[in-house]
């Protein structure tokens, strides 16, 4: 590209067809990738035509190669195969409504399964080849020969949901994400019952229907009946379900399932519904009955488990678990036998994720942010020595993928100033010496340098929070073109809650592509993660129990007052936008403190705690009836009185999650006070905007500040 | 009031609490009232403490002494209190689920009822002092004597509202507005039973609740099934009830039902699902068979039979009758033994009501417009000689109340520059000699004028309609301090619709409070009767069958085009505001001439007629199926993509008549189109709001051409 051409491209201005993720110049505009998984202990790239040795480019296997064996099209691309057996020459792919495994050094299918139709939450034993899947409430398995075992018959098949079978419960908290759960040799099924015909429907209407219809979305309220769970093991073998002798009330938390490595156990953190209380226990899974209570944790405010075990390789008596017991998120060593714990990580920092082991070095590896609390980076804990090593870059973001004997990890980061880069490191330590040896795979460049948009600048720093102590990072965007001389409208962007943040040490500070596309607007744009929020600790995020969004507020304020410090920010046009937690505070910057801001979008707000659900809300405000003034303090709806700047509401039409009874209310109140939000939603849309949906979110969020805030 | 004052005073501006009926100083702004009733031939004025006669002022009776005569407070003011019984002492009233009578002459309670609790729909008969009531779905009657009779036992007693009896029927068209009517002499009762188990519920969701709860109110929408009507005749006396053998499909209207002055039979207006022909029925009460069919009426676009009969107090074989069958709603005189028909009123003006009958000089007491499409006068028309007078003054829009025996009438008219008089009129000719004697019990100043708050100039005139020949008549508000020098934003409110008028000649030519608030902030505002609406004729608005919007919007366009061609009108900034039919003609217009409106606010809009009810939306569209190309041309769905200028759609969020899946859908097109249209709505509010919403609704609106027309 000539010098000419660079500076003239250098004139383009971001879009939001180029920020947004459902915008249709988005994908051109992300960093260069690689498709990478392993197979056993080699990594491998994919492509849309094969799949091939990463550090050589040694063709593996190719499309056309398995469509050949097949003797059809059964591989459209090479991203959707996977090779799950370590030095086998075995192809694992799905066609239509079979799962299929090839071995292309034999040259044929050497294994399919019909998946019935209709299955969902499909939980594929790789093992066994054992296929557990639900239809409507009740829960089935496949056998890797075809037979189908009906696991459960009292689930509801009618529209109800009052009974479900292996689906996850608990509304996806306490790290529960599914509700199946395989032993180690895929003979076993531990599974979750949840009864929830004690539980409130609430009413969503759907008005694509010819006739608007509606489904009443089980939905339990802070303080309301919840849902009752049991687990049960199901014996592929016998046919069997076995079903745990559970301690605890009915409405109870049985959290973070984990099977023992011979399949004779399961461990189970229980959890009281007051989420001050948990206990691990063992059950026998041939009896159902308590094998041994291991463990127990308290807290006056909450407890809130949310890993399971993870048997050491090595050893089966030993497991790494996690606890905040000591103020932040840590890996502990749990000898089953005898219950007793031994803490193997320690400081003021947060272990982010255990990503495995290294089992020729007897290591754990995991990602923590001890560097910088941005920061998200991996270490390897050697359990004997013991000690704790860096590896790879000590900067950005990490995304691990560790190979299947843990001595390789696939590293991709990204870093403020670096959009993508992928290594591939050995953790395996060479006759002791370190560093570990790493091979770049790929840095990608900045795709937006690269094709000549304008960038702004993008900055993070640390200011004080509103205790005077604790340090609370933010990421600025200056507008573009920024000239210091100049004042500049200025808008928040705001989440505030438990278990997110927003400014890390990814790629621009983690910058969302609408920041960009505001400073091309002439905006500033300021993002600050107030005490509350994640990767901080637990006193941190305490600071907020039974009172939310009070003390986060007072660190938004802190924010201010340093926006207010800055010559070119505009105190007179200031704005402030979230979603969600963040519409709640944005709800409640615009009431609270109605002569700072101007403008306000607030979408799928939080009005009301006792509109959310059990799980969550009981957790940080406790039940209505036990913190009857924490509620209404903090509910939004006797605040709506104080609305002065414009502020906009826009919910999903159909959000499940912040159910609209929230928005509604709120609007409600400020017709009665007679004070004037607006108002849109997107109907059919639940808690998020996706695709073209979230572009014209953005255009209509931006317009309402250049309507209101600009000028 | 010294000059001084009065040009001080005359400053005032008038506020949206001024001018909107919810408004906290509305009433006080309201024209002089006399609250007036009559005690057979006796005309009465009632206040707050008394009864009177209301020319000369002598007290009847007062609410101290019927309070003492009771014994207890009884009655709370005497507005509350109506004198039955014609040359009686007897005041009849309600006092807490108390209905009583008292003779203050006898000075005793001579008669009292108690109502069940929770009786709705009470229908009293005067003459026999049976009372009919529904309770859920079911009919009941108490009898003057205290015995409660239960009419029906199959009525609905959940929230199903499946089969309901007594209640109005076919959603209150056809001029329905009840479900039972007491026979003459008070010992029989005719009553509507309504299936709609078949009907499809709409999700209503009442977010009051703790949780939000759903109701599924029955709305048959166009096309789809609608629900079944019986006519039952309940006996007092015997206790059974008879059912009608009624002609016609299952889904065919059965309106306005009238007694034959004996009781022996009951005639029933019988209206095909088409609406295309009407059959007038005579059913013999005793058995519930046909007597007799004495007419029919077609019409290729459609009929709408609006009115029962009425019989000659003199003569029990004859009947009043109303037709639109020459083209204009006019009276005809209906032989019921013969079904012959004598039309009585002739020419190209529509007999607006038939207020009843002046029994000495066998006349009939009528409105009509035939002076001035704007008006509505009275008329008195002599069935013998034939002669027909107007009686009383020949302008404005006439309220009136007749006496007993018709020969006096209570006359309450506003014009243009009268904003109330009330007129006691003789309509009995004297010696055959007229005018008729009036006296005037009042004539109100103008409380605004009165009050010194500016007056926008406020006049009507006319244009042609888009077919170059039909006149149409506009009201035209100028801004406060006008200068014809000037360019003033200018903003059309819209209705458009059949069965209503926006100009007439009441006080400001009907001058809407909020039109008068804009006018203070600046705003030219011009409202046009288009084809289409009211008061006109049966072409005149049948005009647009089968296309509803297209002929209005053309009438529309040529407000425009008169508007343009004023040089006060600025053509750059042009708005539009409707609700309802005028919410529809809103979205439309600003859909269709997206270069001519800028800004517009469209209320409780429908947006596709297919989401209408069956009996509205059939008349003028036929079903779905009949007519698709015109469902579909006036579908505005299809134009959410022309959307260029800011349209604010405002709806009850729990709107029973355009439910909200029609703003919901436009929505989602807008969003699929990626247009941008703004949206409000008040939860708990139905089609239109009221009191204290009514004024938050109005600051609304104002504030978004505020925001968007004004600059």
């Amino acid at each position: 590209m000539s010098l000419m051409t660079s500076m003239l491209m250098a004139q383009k201005t971001l879009t939001l067809e180029d920020v947004m993720s459902g915008g249709n110049n988005w994908y051109n505009l992300q960093p260069e990738n690689k498709y990478t998984q392993w197979w056993g202990n080699t990594p491998v790239e994919t492509t849309a035509d094969e799949l091939k040795e990463l550090l050589t480019g040694k063709s593996i296997v190719t499309v056309e190669q398995l469509n050949k064996i097949a003797g059809e099209k059964v591989v459209s691309s090479g991203h959707n195969v996977v090779l799950p057996y370590k030095g086998k020459t075995i192809a694992r792919f799905r066609h239509g409504s079979k799962r299929m495994e090839i071995d292309w050094k034999q040259g044929k299918v050497v294994w399919s399964q019909d998946i019935p139709e209709g299955a969902a939450n499909q939980d594929f034993d790789s093992k066994s080849k054992n296929l557990a899947y639900t239809i409507k409430g009740n829960l089935y398995v496949k056998t890797a020969e075809g037979e189908v075992l009906q696991v459960s018959s009292d689930g509801s098949t009618d529209d109800s949901n009052d009974i479900v079978y292996g689906q996850s419960v608990h509304r996806d908290e306490f790290g529960i994400t599914k509700g199946t759960f395989w032993s180690p040799d895929g003979q076993k099924l531990a599974f979750y019952r949840m009864d929830q015909s004690m539980v409130t429907g609430y009413p969503q209407v759907d008005i694509s229907q010819r006739i608007a219809s509606v489904t009443m979305d089980k939905y339990p309220m802070a303080g309301e009946t919840s849902h009752q769970v049991k687990v049960g093991i199901f014996d592929v073998q016998s046919k069997k379900t076995t079903w745990l002798n559970l301690i605890g009330a009915p409405d109870d938390y049985h959290t973070n399932l984990s099977w023992a490595p011979d399949g004779k156990l399961l461990y189970v953190f229980e959890l009281n519904r007051d989420q001050n209380h948990v206990q691990l226990v063992a059950y026998n899974t041939a009896t159902g009955e308590i094998e041994k209570r291991l463990l127990e944790e308290r807290h006056d405010k909450y407890v809130e488990p949310l890993h399971g075990l993870s048997f050491l390789p090595w050893d089966s008596s030993k497991a790494i678990m996690q606890s905040r017991r000591d103020g932040y998120n840590h890996l502990y060593l749990l000898d089953v036998r005898t219950g007793e714990v031994d803490q193997r990580t320690y400081g003021d920092f947060e272990v982010q994720q255990l990503v495995g082991f290294n089992e020729k070095d007897k290591c754990v590896l995991y990602l923590s942010n001890a560097i910088d609390p941005r920061t998200s980076c991996l270490y390897s804990l050697n359990l004997e020595k013991p000690r704790c090593t860096l590896i790879g870059v000590g900067e950005g973001v990490h995304a691990v993928s560790p190979s299947e004997d843990g001595t390789m990890v696939i590293d991709r980061y990204s870093s403020p100033t670096v959009p993508r880069s992928i290594d591939l490191i050995t953790t395996h330590s060479v006759r002791g010496r370190w560093p570990n040896r790493s091979v770049n795979v790929l840095t990608a460049k900045d795709p937006w340098q690269e094709q000549g948009y304008k960038i702004p600048e993008i900055t993070s720093g640390s200011i004080k929070a509103a205790d005077g102590v604790t340090d609370l990072y933010y990421r600025m965007v200056k507008p573009i073109d920024f000239d210091p001389a100049k004042k500049y409208p200025t808008v928040v962007y705001v989440y505030g809650g438990p278990h997110a943040h927003n400014v890390d040490a990814r790629w621009h500070w983690c910058l969302r592509g609408w920041e960009a596309y505001m400073a091309t607007k002439g905006y500033l744009l300021f993002v600050l993660d107030n005490r509350g929020s994640e990767w901080r600790g637990r006193e941190f995020e305490q600071v907020t129990f039974r009172h939310l969004g009070e003390e986060e507020m007072k660190d938004q304020m802190e924010g201010v007052k340093f926006l207010k410090s800055l010559p070119y920010v505009d105190a007179d046009r200031m704005g402030v936008h979230g979603w969600s937690y963040g519409g709640f505070m944005t709800t409640n910057l615009m009431c609270s403190y109605p002569d700072v801001f101007k403008v306000g979008v607030a979408g799928g707000p939080v009005i009301d705690w006792k509109y959310y659900e059990v799980m969550y809300g009981e957790r940080y405000m406790d039940t209505p009836q036990q913190n009857p003034e924490g509620y209404e303090r903090c509910s939004l709806l006797g605040k709506a009185k104080n609305l002065k700047g414009r502020l906009q509401i826009i919910f999903g039409y159909n959000d499940p999650t912040c159910v609209p009874q929230h928005t509604l209310s709120f609007l409600r109140a400020c017709e009665d006070a007679g004070t004037q939000p607006d108002l849109f939603t997107y109907p059919g849309d639940g808690h998020n905007m996706f695709g073209r949906d979230q572009v014209h979110l953005h255009e209509r969020i931006t317009r309402y500040f250049d309507d209101y805030l600009a000028r």
